[in-house]
């Protein structure tokens, strides 16, 4: 639950607060391979601004960045480039991260780890707040779409080692989970750690 | 810019924030069948909850709702019913609203009216704020997808007349905004008024 610098294992379910300043670079690294990681960005300078899915979909006109993209904030500034994705480049932009609610609804009887309270206290330990949890990018999530516009949450397709590179765009706080969800497969019922390094500029 | 009690038009390119109790039911008619509409909806006992694209697509495993669906909140609540339809069903929920910005990137020189600022002065007109302008649901949007997901911003497929019923689940204020858009094709160039009903329980 602390910065990073310059690398560090975040554990399964747990969530973490890396501060990126313009021109560095963070790694994620899909130690299994089985594992999706939520991950947002907030403006250092202004926290009501946030990396944004809806208004990447509308810079890219894609539903999935590829390498050499740009992500863009909810004011339409580009935050992160997607600089590097050694997995099969299947992620996701369209689902709201997992809460306390979700596992309810799923069945779970017992308070559970989420993502949504993860991005809340990795923040909280900064000393920041964000109105509302933004819709995260999913890295590694798989859920494919049909013609018809079916989605469906699937194990994720990375390797044991693949890693996705953001370059930061500006000064940037990202939060990432390693997204505690074993109630579905996203994370083939098993979460498992993830591999962060930060490169400097 | 005030409530509808029982029927009323939305002028093209402005905002309307009309109030609904549970069980009542908003009909949005697309008078000429080339009107992209935003939409959203607030919880009138708590505005931080809000309809959510994002955990729709969770609940619904859909990129786009049919009647019959619910339509979620930030907290995972059924807000509104989609009830009826009368367009060929195209619509979307992954495009961020026209703001000021997105304008001044497709070239304008001048401010130009934008479905963000309708949903906020609309909102404002009640003594309401939120703390961000969350991802719409846009009626007769249509944002085709490819099977490598690329997106695409085309005209409106929706015929004059065309129109779509949403019912209450809550008390809610839910904010139309007949979308300013004259510098892509989504409605044809040239936007046109909206119709709207509103039915009792």
């Amino acid at each position: 639950m602390t910065f990073i610098r310059p690398r560090g294992t975040l554990k399964a379910g747990e969530g973490i607060a890396v501060s990126l300043t313009a021109g560095e670079q963070l790694r994620v690294v899909n130690l299994r391979g089985s594992q999706v990681v939520d991950l947002w960005a907030v403006s250092t300078s202004d926290p009501d601004e946030y990396l944004s899915m809806e208004h990447t979909h509308v810079a890219l006109a894609k539903l999935v960045p590829r390498v050499g993209d740009d992500l863009y904030s909810s004011r339409r500034r580009a935050l992160l480039t997607f600089a590097e994705d050694t997995s099969p480049g299947v992620h996701d932009t369209l689902m709201a991260a997992c809460d306390a609610e979700r596992y309810r609804l799923l069945g779970a009887t017992k308070p559970h780890a989420n993502c949504a309270e993860n991005y809340r206290l990795a923040l909280n330990d900064l000393g920041m707040e964000t109105p509302v949890v933004p819709a995260p990018l999913n890295l590694f999530m798989n859920i494919p779409w049909t013609e018809h516009g079916s989605l469906e949450f699937r194990p994720t397709v990375a390797r044991a080692g693949d890693r996705v590179a953001l370059t930061a765009r500006a000064d940037l706080v990202v939060v990432l989970s390693a997204c505690p969800m074993d109630m579905n497969p996203i994370n083939g019922f098993e979460p498992s750690d993830i591999g962060l390094e930060l490169l400097s500029a």
